[in-house]
């Protein structure tokens, strides 16, 4: 059997290091359909991939928004994707691989200091730490408006 | 900082081994807020550790009912409930550990045919394979109707 991946992406908003908003973007795992009166909403299906690339996004983006803001910086905007590859090995199907990528508004930071941030919220997010998986990501500065 | 525990809850239902539904039941990280309008919803928040609880969950009762139905047994319903545990250490913030906790009911299964075949699915559920974490489990039959 084919290879799959899943992805899910989240955009952190931040105005300094107090005041900050992170969210979702709509996608499969995340959309929610009505449920029947009383039981509230809920999701369409359990997609365990998709899941954890939410989670590991999620986790990513806070902890990189923190590593900056530690280094003085003032982040503005953090979006994150996060691409989960599940392969079939003999075990079965495997979570192999998570990739990270990663744009962000950062206000007077370098594209070098901004990638070592970068490479060490990789490094020492809880969700990156708790994942039997190899982990790539590709980083980059938006230009500044 | 003390350490924390997170929550999800997933139903599976079936019929025979063809037939099923899987749904999340209700609780923080999966349930939606509506969003500005052309946004559809959103969750209200990012929680890692939750979500890693309802990919867990969900990957964990989706491999029981495969576990099950392969040792010819037809499960009717099977409720997942996977608590994360979070614990400073010297690294940071850390997933330690996960518990399932299973009841399903599956008639004509023997408890111990039951046990073995949850132990089988802890084991080897693609999720419980992805996490650096201690995975306990407590798994019991529920009175058939």
């Amino acid at each position: 059997m084919e290879p799959y991946s899943r992805q899910a992406s989240v955009r952190w908003s931040g105005t300094g290091q107090r005041s900050k908003s992170v969210a979702y973007k709509p996608n499969s795992a995340l959309q929610m359909t009505p449920g029947s009166k009383g039981a509230g909403l809920k999701p369409m299906g359990v997609n365990p991939p998709e899941l954890i690339a939410a989670a590991h996004a999620g986790s990513f983006a806070l902890t990189l928004a923190n590593v900056l803001a530690q280094a003085g910086y003032r982040p503005r905007q953090i979006d994150t994707t996060a691409t989960v590859m599940m392969e079939r090995v003999l075990k079965g199907w495997t979570l192999t691989q998570v990739h990270l990528d990663v744009t962000a508004s950062v206000p007077k930071a370098a594209e070098c200091d901004f990638v070592d941030a970068a490479l060490q919220a990789k490094a020492h997010c809880p969700i990156s730490r708790a994942l039997n998986a190899n982990i790539s990501m590709r980083a980059k500065l938006a230009p500044n408006p």
